[in-house]
């Protein structure tokens, strides 16, 4: 492709940075808060911190033993792998690692501001603030994905066996942010509620638990971490997997086809600054619009940029219209909105499936929980359909150079996705943080109303995510088998019919493990905290504080060990049986694993939303509300659902593609 | 093939229903107990009817409405259906409901008789004639199944276009029996629990509570009628899958190979007679032993007949080696038992997972059930990996027909398993009638020891119920394919994926279905109980008798209606995918359906046995014993799990298998 060409994705990537810092001077310069607040807030960034550090040092040694591998390959093998290969790598993953550190730096440091501007300037000023630090992290999730991208493809000539290795960095990343923060989050979460809540009968957020600092932690590390890095993964798979099928279609229209996802990208970054933009200026009056509107008006923007960059920069190829990618996108776009719509229907207390939920746990917590599945369950029902018909379209109009283009189609607004989905954890961590300053009720009502609408869009953000992993996932399998020479992959085959069942295995396997690691993180954290209530005199009387940091440090070791084991087993899984049984098998391996995982993840994000919000709604005063037999039966749904939708659910969608890009990277050695 | 070489199997299925006569006879002639255990059993005996009459009205409805589509079929297109496959249609039905209804007539006579036999010959006495009615449903299975099929074969002279309509059939009754019983049983299991245990205070089986009849005829109609249709179909599928494929193999090996599965399963019949014989000899000393020395007899035994039936009887074909099929036929039968095995370890709380969730339940029924989920996907891993190398082998060995063998070689002795599956419902229902009674608790301690025996025995028959469905719909699917003329099934084409992806969908959304299905069956239930309570009086001083009918009545219309809508979405989805999408598509969906399917029913069947054990280990006096608030987060687990291993689990064999006989069948359709 025509190196020169990069100029205005470039720009893009640029302008998308150069907004991240302006919006982090327009934080910094906010009011922190009172002593008790900063004191508070400094001590959630510590904990990020040693977080973050922790994570990264382990990201590290994996990076450094899988990039040797890649470099040694060549010796090994007669295979296209080496040190370019691992040096993209490299890159993919110091961008998402540092995407996530620019964007938890900043949001632990706007939560008190945020309190603050809930004081000073009501839900209006708190808006501003939070929205403004969950844009840090979109922005930067596309600016340096973007960024690091373009200098990958620029310095190796735009080779896709050297550049698909970004993506494999940027998915090692968000495996570890994924599951290991999922880890992280669910753990704190369940060892404070159930000796604090539970046994010692104190409030959420209450300063004398020593896991509640954790806690808020785990609400960065799970939501805006993980999350971000999640979808960047997502957003440079479905490029780069686009590219890497277009630089098979020949001299004329395939550098043009290479081109195209970044210039819509560009457009993609182009109209998320602008939803952001709106958000900030009408949030004043409605947040739940103003967020809603900042995300259609980023859609249906890069939508219109779409139309325009296929009609002057698109090509015809394959007997396929010049506009087939653009309806391609469009399917993709189109097919985001309903899945995401479809998460709010099923797990929003504003219809049936929640309310149906909540009535049903009068008759106890067994009706509550199996009620829950049952939503989760019977939520696959539409989303599959439409994903499936959204493959079927944009395969119809553009071949699986199509399947790509819908997947980034619905992932070109991540930078607008991600800043909605941040804003939640601000939001979140803004009432903790008035809570225990012990602040005036009427500021946590603000933040409250706040996290309130956040939650909705929460929900929305992970069908999204699950839906457009999927999508990413598809494309890059798609150009697995391209790059590979699969030429057919027939069901009837019995090696295929093995890599599908194990595959289609997988996600259960690594759902039970993720589920042992987050009890086990409970369990460690539940003695740690019944030791401070003895241990330390006067914590219950308020008179001492709590030893935080060490709650912090482990649900940092938890989610660690935790994810390794499987974290090992996606890495290993594809490479074993790409060698031992084939690239057919391995094929096979990939759609398995793609078909349950989509069901699986889409299952346990409505389940856990739905239990989530039928305890909410029940505790508005429905059914008996707070403290009934209903509510009791409710909160035990809930403890259910959190690690469904918070850790096992987000991580299978690494799952499915962190093996379908190191089966990408690793096409050459099946070949 | 050559008609006169159906004399064997004629005879084996003669020996069989000779076998049910004889048992029958014994049976009858044993003391039934004294009148108010017969007034019990009765009632039972009742119950059962009722259902079972309503049950094959509905079935009778349904199966007349297909007939005649078959019938009429050919006028309105041009494929060869008729009123021929109509005709194997109906008799596959009729051959199904009259072992259903055989064997649950005498298992509801065998329990008094049971009862009676514990207080008259102890442990001994009570096993001798619980596993007679056992056999009667074992032997009837496989009796009038051969029969009927051999029946079907002769007058249409093996046509397999024909034939193949007998196993749609059986699998239609099995939807009914497998997922109308198991909403039966599960919503009378959980209203007489929730109004007589938890709000009534009485114990389990008072005949005070007017759902316990409901309860008891449950036991039977889930594990005994529902079990054996569910094998029965899985049995006549596997069969009629090698024969379909054998058809195309030319004059000299074809019809051998089509009489290959006819011989092995008369060495089956043989095999089952004599394990039912030995467990009936050596049960005098240790029951549970004998069950398990029964079932390997009769699987070695079998495997011997198979060696020298495919020695004098094979064929080489194809390439492949006469002894083919005989290593394939092994690779079943070994993975069956493997399967089988893995089942127990998970939900037996002689191993680690059910005794490390036991523990787990000391933190409350939050992570009961997370810990059971848990525990059930994790035991998806072995199960699979064997099956998927079974398949591998059985396809190295014998191709598309040594998958199918290999289905069968599983289930060959379906006629001990059936049997040794359906004495525990016999044994828990001779419980049930001692409690009832009132007599003596010694006579209680010696059924509630093969109850427990039974539950071990019933955990190795679910896996080996699901292990056994996956291999006979993958040999469906492989015979469809051939059928169907699918020359490829591409996972790289668009309509293939979408197959996959909604057919991957399908078991989740049946799922939902049913777990709703069961909920609203108890709800009834529960308002039906304490209506009674209120309005009999004299019933809780035990001075009047409760309606137990009534009860019967709301869990039969329960389940009628519970099954239809999600009973007809598995009719219709394949007809509908396989004419607007086509064959290829048709294909995925089954493919996707079998590996959500094959996922969701072990992790369902294994976390719900888990859940079980892990509630009765508790109650045997660990971590605190009955009544502790660990038992109480273990029956909030097990309420759980309930369904999931009785009801949707055992549903999800039936729907894969169902979708995949109707594609079979309906094949020339879509060619």
């Amino acid at each position: 492709m025509d190196l020169s060409s990069l100029t205005i994705p470039l720009l893009a990537s640029v302008l998308a940075i150069a907004f991240v810092i302006y919006l982090i001077f327009n934080i910094m310069k906010q009011n922190a808060g009172n002593e008790k607040m900063v004191q508070i807030s400094k001590l959630i960034q510590q904990g990020a911190r040693a977080f973050l550090k922790r994570e990264y040092t382990y990201v590290g040694i994996f990076v450094i033993i899988i990039a040797v591998l890649i470099s040694v390959a060549p010796f090994l093998t007669n295979v296209e792998l080496g040190w370019e290969t691992a040096v993209a790598f490299v890159i993919g993953a110091i961008m998402s690692a540092l995407a996530g550190y620019i964007g938890m730096s900043i949001a632990t440091r706007a939560n008190s501001r945020t309190t603050q501007g809930a004081i000073d300037g009501g839900v209006k000023g708190a808006l501003g603030v939070a929205i403004s630090g969950g844009a840090v992290m979109g922005m930067s999730v596309v600016g340096l994905s973007l960024l690091g991208l373009i200098f990958v493809i620029f310095i190796f000539k735009g080779n896709p066996s050297i550049v698909n290795g970004y993506a494999m960095g940027a998915s090692l990343v968000a495996l570890f942010a994924r599951s290991g923060g999922g880890i992280f989050t669910k753990g704190a979460d369940m060892g404070a509620d159930l000796v604090g809540k539970v046994e010692a009968g104190i409030p959420e957020d209450d300063p004398r638990n020593p896991a509640v600092i954790a806690d808020n932690v785990g609400d960065n590390v799970g939501d805006v971490a993980g999350l971000g890095a999640d979808l960047l993964e997502s957003y440079v798979e479905s490029i780069i997997a686009a590219m890497a099928i277009a630089a098979g279609m020949g001299i004329v229209a395939g550098p043009k086809l290479q081109l195209l996802p970044l210039l819509i990208a560009s457009a993609g970054v182009v109209s998320s600054i602008i939803g952001v933009i709106y958000v900030k200026v009408m949030g004043r009056r409605n947040p739940q619009s103003a967020l809603m509107g900042g995300t259609y008006i980023s859609a249906i923007l890069t939508a219109i940029g779409t139309f325009f960059i296929v009609k002057f920069h698109g090509a015809a190829f394959d007997g396929y219209s010049i506009y087939g990618p653009f309806y391609a996108t469009i399917a993709g776009v189109l097919s985001g909105i309903i899945v995401g719509f479809m998460s709010e229907y099923y797990t929003s207390s504003k219809y049936k499936p929640v309310r149906t939920l909540a009535e049903d746990s009068q008759s106890g917590a067994a009706l509550t929980v199996t009620g829950g599945l049952s939503v989760g369950m019977a939520s696959t029902a539409i989303p599959v359909v439409v994903l499936a018909v959204a493959v079927l379209i944009s395969y119809h109009f553009a071949g699986i150079y199509g399947v790509a283009m819908a997947a980034f189609g619905m992932l070109a607004t991540t930078g607008m996705v991600v800043a909605v989905d941040s804003y939640g954890p601000v939001a979140d961590n803004a009432g903790g943080i008035a809570e225990m300053a012990e602040l005036d009720p009427k500021v946590r009502n603000i933040t409250d109303n706040l996290d309130a609408v956040g939650n909705t869009t929460a929900a929305i953000g992970k069908g999204f995510a699950i839906g457009s992993a999927a999508f990413a996932a598809l494309a890059l399998v798609s150009a697995y088998m391209k790059v590979a020479d699969v030429a057919v992959a027939d069901i009837k085959e019995p090696h295929v019919i093995m890599g599908l069942l194990i595959g289609g295995m997988l996600p259960f396997l690594f759902s039970s493990m993720l589920f042992k690691a987050v009890s086990r993180s409970a369990y460690k954290m539940i003695e740690e905290v019944r030791r401070q209530f003895k241990e330390i005199s006067g914590l219950m009387e308020g008179k001492a504080m709590p030893d935080s940091a060490k709650c912090v440090d482990i649900s940092t070791r938890g989610a660690i060990q935790g994810m390794l084991v499987p974290g090992t087993l996606a890495i290993l899984t594809p490479v074993v049986i790409g060698l031992f049984l084939g690239k057919e098998a391995l094929a096979g391996l990939l759609i398995g694993s793609l078909i349950t995982g989509l069901m699986l993840g889409i299952q346990m994000a409505n389940s856990g939303g739905a239990m989530d919000n039928a305890k909410k709604y029940i505790e508005e005063g429905n059914f008996g509300g707070k403290g009934s037999d209903t509510h009791k039966a409710a909160v035990i749904g809930d403890t259910v659902g959190d690690p469904l939708k918070d850790t096992v659910g987000p991580s299978i969608n690494i799952l499915i593609k962190l093996m379908s890009v190191i089966s990408l990277v690793l096409a050459p050695l099946f070949r």
